[in-house]
């Protein structure tokens, strides 16, 4: 087993940042999970993780694989960022293509690189983006199904969805958009932006894009939720101050769907 | 059962015609199959039997479902065209919905129409398209993986590909693009046009395009497969004309896989 080959190495690892795509349908989420009795559940980090113990020679303990962003199950990233140890035989210019080529199809490292000193992926973050998907079309989306949350029945106001994304905008208390038992002290999070769009190449489509400082946990479904219930009519604009004023959840609509979700990406540094 | 409650109608059933799109990633093609000793094998035609048969409360020996093209495993389609017989006591308007809402989500019927008097859905075709989809980049086809033939390590040249593409339009014996076996007494076919496109909606890809009277069995997938021998420089675009003179299946290119291959629309009438 790799354990029993791996011999120390003087000197320290190197500390090196992966930026990862994957199509969330079929894993379990980021995060390993391995319940009592049962086999470990399909995750992005335990994919991740078993390619780079056998390519590096490294075992688990030592790589120390994390992730940036804890994605539930069924949710897409095309810029995860993870970070890992190790003493790496192989130049970082062909390190991607080495992960990749012992991957399954549904993920995919975009970049590696060697991590800046002192890097921690998940304490360093400083913005990072989210985009929700939503189909608005009476028939099915039948090539889109794992990537966008059906709404049908309603034609979305778009203006008045992006009336209530822009008061989003700003550093408030965003408890009342977080599911219960999020576990979080602090719960005052900046948004820098939100926009609500359209794009003619996805026809029948309207996305939310969110970015900020961080999120609770289904806080970005919950926004989505939310102003759709904006542009169906169901709630004002003006909806989203009264829930960032009362910071009550029961304010805010529904928790869409997980497979409409992606991270898009995530930035370091001012 | 719904064969025991079926009272038989004095006036002959109506033929139906239904437009049907689906991704065939999931399926074992269109056609039932029911391997002896094991659970019958998920089909189109079986998934939208099942529904038909309870929805209209008609067995299965009288609906007589069936299906213009026999896509196989994991073959899309846009536009199969299927028939069956009924007392339908559904208004033709609401037919497609009430369908859809039974059926599952990678499938989708476009339209239900009565059919025209004496239809044949196989026997009346006229001109049927398909679409080959090449994703040609070094990366993979993460999002894209069930809907196109991952071609890497060289840029395919499209140009090339249209000289070669040209040439098989016409009426020709088109037995060196079929596979083996292909049980067929007339090899002769009309293919109408075929092109080879790109998109900018979709980067990356290649499309051919191919319209004809009718295809023999793996046709459009050993035409594609041919054509990308041109894009990438091992064949000349005068192979076309080599392998229609000689209709010699080892002078022409590999079968492609199912995955990219979509049955775009069937015609009927002049």
């Amino acid at each position: 087993m790799t354990q029993e080959t791996h011999r120390p190495s003087p000197d320290p690892p190197t500390r090196y940042k992966l930026t990862l795509a994957y199509d969330g349908s079929a894993f379990h989420g980021w995060q390993k999970q391995h319940p009592p009795g049962q086999e470990p559940l399909r995750t992005v980090q335990g994919e991740l993780e078993a390619v780079l113990v056998r390519l590096l020679n490294t075992p688990t303990y030592m790589l120390g694989l994390l992730g940036a962003s804890r994605t539930d199950s069924g949710v897409h990233a095309l810029g995860q960022v993870a970070q890992f140890d190790a003493h790496c035989p192989i130049p970082i210019e062909r390190l991607a293509r080495a992960i990749n080529a012992r991957l399954p199809n549904d993920m995919e490292v975009r970049s590696a690189e060697v991590a800046p000193p002192g890097f921690d992926c998940i304490g360093h973050v400083t913005n990072k983006q989210y985009r929700y998907r939503v189909y608005n079309a009476e028939h099915k989306p039948l090539w889109r199904r794992n990537a966008v949350f059906h709404c049908f029945g309603h034609t979305l106001d778009v203006g008045r969805m992006n009336d209530a994304a822009r008061r989003l905008v700003g550093t408030h208390n965003v408890e009342g958009f977080a599911a219960a038992g999020h576990g979080r002290a602090d719960t005052v999070r900046t948004i820098y932006g939100c926009e609500v769009l359209t794009d003619p190449a996805y026809p029948h489509e309207v996305h939310v894009t969110i970015r900020g400082s961080g999120f609770l946990y289904h806080m970005v479904r919950i926004i989505a939720g939310t102003l759709i219930e904006v542009g169906r009519g169901r709630f004002e604009p003006t909806q989203i101050d009264r829930i960032l004023e009362s910071a009550d959840r029961t304010l805010a609509g529904p928790t869409l769907p997980p497979q409409g979700l992606c991270l898009e990406w995530i930035a370091y540094g001012a």
